[in-house]
């Protein structure tokens, strides 16, 4: 038997494996879709500072909702974003690995691949090319209707045409796949849902196949800071990254090297380090050998007297549009909500919030766990991540007093320029230790919030039974006094019913009224 | 702000995100290198029927063992195996996507990519070139020094040269890695030994780097028919398979093509089917439209008419093969074994076997579970895979009345042209319904002969203990009795205390002794 050597494309290679990628099968197909597109949109808007306004409809091919799933449905999504030059759209839609995602800088897409995925699937599941329309300046459209070459990895343009716009900036895109929505309905609308909560400040329209319209709503104006591209972090570096950085690099000494390549590095950090590290301040980087480049590498991980990352990359959402998002979409009795300060993991920063609702009429009893990572929601996948193995291993509930049953809800949100997915179709994240650190403390002070609200609310319970006991025999007790003791007036014991200072009390205790 | 578009290779996508391979840190990745070697070597020595010869030297680059870790290492390799083509050795370990694992036939690799991988990592934690040796013929051997060039996912070749090798074949592999023996080291030898009990007729030898030495050898020389590579199953094809086959092909009518390309499909079956899906037998495959496409991949995945897959593209071990391995290393008081009949998933056919090993000095009380795909241990991540859930939620384990600490263990092994693995790493297997259906009833069978067994033991027990006691008594009754009667001669007594016929209903359930 003789081995046959062959070469296979990215494209190749993900269509082999597109379990990888969270297009297993029909139902997850679609789901994750709908998830890739919205995603994109919501970094390009995000990114230029515009409000979200994101359109979704998924259509049945053949118009008849009641025709056996699974089945080839019409996805469209647009978006209120900048658009994509039009010089970009085909390689940027046809081809893997390519993409506006390979910076250091938080955003939800983190492999720059799942739309064409998207696409890649529906084409080999219906046979048809996708349509995208975009335009930078609001004057003109370009659309193109594209296929992808599995093999070559590269774009097919059938069909490329442009015409007037009036005003809209953005991307539109119709795409044919074979989805299973009754099987997939329940994921797709807890994903709006959630979606919603965590991005208070867009507005989602969907049109689900039976044509029920699902609007939900934005609620504020305020959007996160976007963030910044930033530099690598020496702890994060390795010998690639070293060789990339001298090839690219302008700087003819070392201590300019190290103060202009590294994310908060100056001169002053820079030359104590190659003290340390033994090398020349005035070297030439370009002139390192190999080995003094394993040297360099070796020493950038051991210096103890690097700053840690800034959050300036970062863009956590807050706790204040965090409340907002959460009380919008569960209308707790009882809110709170922290962020973390900046922490890292192997050179990478990244921030935890932590946000907790209590009761009301929308949670049911138990808790409930909401996860997200860069602003998306992780619905699939829950028992591996690291937030439930700090729930379920890491928490002493008894030290809160919280009932088992309590409606409670805990939400989670780590951002960071490198999220530690597990798999390509983000999912779960990995138990990194300083992840795990940081959610224990977040989510230990909101439960102790929260224990604290309730303890008081028992207390101030107990406080309103007994001043309406008071109630019932104060005024009697006053009257008899006033006959006893031959006073003519009554005294005035209304002031002691007063109860206002501890409606105050509870108004503290809940965050957001 | 604006969007930068780029393009990154292959090796650059896994380059930055390594977590997804299996490579997310120092004791993770020394685990996964030292398995994708030897993996690779299995897979080469078995499809030329070659009993493997699996040496495996792990030492400290600075020769010190109490320096701390994480460190650099040098893992050696070698294998007997049938030796790479010079020519293909750059490509084959110094490019991403390039192989031999991309046809349809059961190996341990799937994605062809874990050994490049490998490499890669130890490239850029210690700046140190990989050394290939390469003999095919036993007559001349070449030695390959190579880098990767990630950004252009092409080899660099440092050093090639040639010398005289006396009947050697094979592969020997020199890398440099960072990796963290001390935290690694655990479940590396538990891969060994799990791996000497899934391939018994495979001699391992591993020197780890506290210089300490561990042999697993061979005690069999049977190996698994090899898998034979296969055709397409109708059920597994979609839109861009059915274009890439219809390129191919030479055929010229629809009943040629259909008979000559597809899995278990002849005239008879094609001709059906062409009548079911509306398409004219003689009609030439190079003139179907898109849309005519389209339909005859609707059809293929409707039409009931095909067989199930055959089992000839794949190689279980057989129960015979397995039982040898889960003896050699557990030694149990029990022990048992089934192999399914073939099943199929989404067209891909696959075995289920499942082993289990009850008593003996090894065994800890408990329930144990090894997991296997296509002889590969699977060690991460059991909570995930699709046997724990069957284990833990399908299995009415009072119907067997097996003790609750009973020294057990469960070894379950799939194998498939295609694995349902979630991630590059090859952690856990996904719960497809057919696999969870296979493994259930396996898993009935094993649990079934064990309940039996166990009874039988016990009733054995009460036998012998009855036995024990009538022992005592019969003597002396026969004695009484003989003495009452007035007979001269004791009567026999002593065929009725034979246990013999007992001790062959042991043997009976004891498959092997």
């Amino acid at each position: 038997m003789i081995d046959v050597f062959a070469e296979i494309s990215p494209s190749e290679f993900f269509y082999r494996n597109r379990d990888l990628a969270g297009f297993s099968n029909p139902s997850r197909a679609l789901y994750s879709a709908i998830r890739e597109f919205i995603e994109n949109s919501l970094d390009a808007c995000e990114l230029h500072g515009i409000l979200p306004e994101i359109f979704v409809r998924l259509t049945p091919m053949d118009f008849d909702i009641n025709s056996q799933d699974p089945k080839a449905y019409i996805l469209k999504v647009r978006d209120n974003g900048p658009g994509i030059d039009p010089k970009y759209v085909p390689k940027a839609f046809g081809q893997v690995f390519f993409g506006s995602k390979f910076q250091l800088r938080q955003s939800r897409g983190m492999f720059g691949m799942g739309g064409t995925m998207a696409i890649l699937y529906g084409q080999i599941t219906t046979n048809k090319p996708v349509r995208i329309t975009t335009s930078v300046d609001g004057i003109q459209a370009f659309t193109f209707d594209l296929l992808i070459d599995v093999q070559g990895n590269a774009p097919i343009i059938l069909k490329k045409d442009s015409h007037p716009t009036e005003g809209f900036t953005g991307i539109t895109l119709t795409l044919n796949l074979e989805g299973d929505y009754s099987r997939a309905s329940q994921k797709i609308l807890d994903y709006f849902k959630q979606l919603a909560m965590v991005t208070p400040y867009a507005n989602f329209t969907f049109i689900d196949p039976y044509g029920r319209l699902f609007i939900y709503k934005r609620v504020t104006k305020i959007m996160p800071v976007p963030p910044k591209e930033t530099l690598l972090h020496p702890y994060g570096t390795d010998v690639e990254a070293i060789r990339r950085l001298i090839k690219q690099s302008k700087d003819d000494s070392m201590v300019k090297f190290m103060s202009n390549n590294f994310h908060r590095v100056g001169k002053n950090i820079a030359s104590k380090f190659l003290n340390y590290a033994g090398f020349d301040q005035e070297k030439d980087p370009k002139t390192l050998s190999n080995d003094e480049i394993t040297k360099l590498v070796k020493a950038l991980h051991t210096f103890d007297g690097f700053l840690q990352p800034d959050a300036s990359c970062l863009s956590p959402l807050g706790e204040e549009i965090l409340m907002t998002g959460i009380k919008k979409e569960l209308e707790p009795e009882f809110i709170t909500a922290t962020t973390r300060p900046p922490s890292a993991y192997s050179g990478f920063p990244f921030i935890v919030e932590v946000g907790l609702a209590y009761g009301g009429k929308i949670l049911q009893r138990g808790l409930k766990l909401f996860r997200f990572a860069n602003r998306i929601p992780l619905l699939y996948d829950e028992a591996n991540d690291v937030a439930s193995k700090v729930l379920n291993e890491e928490i002493e509930w008894k030290r809160y007093k919280i009932p088992e049953d309590a409606p409670l809800a805990i939400i989670t949100h780590v951002c960071s320029t490198k999220i530690p997915y597990k798999t390509v179709g983000k999912e779960y994240l990995a138990d990194r230790p300083e992840l795990e650190k940081e959610l224990r403390n977040a989510i230990r002070e909101v439960l102790r919030k929260l224990s604290l609200y309730l303890s008081r609310k028992v207390s101030i319970e107990m406080d309103k039974r007994r001043f309406n006991i008071y109630g019932k025999y104060l005024p009697l007790i006053a009257k008899f006094s006033k006959e006893l003791s031959g006073m003519k007036k009554l005294p005035n014991y209304k002031k002691l019913l007063e109860i206002k200072r501890f409606q105050k009390d509870i108004e503290e205790y809940i965050d957001v009224k």
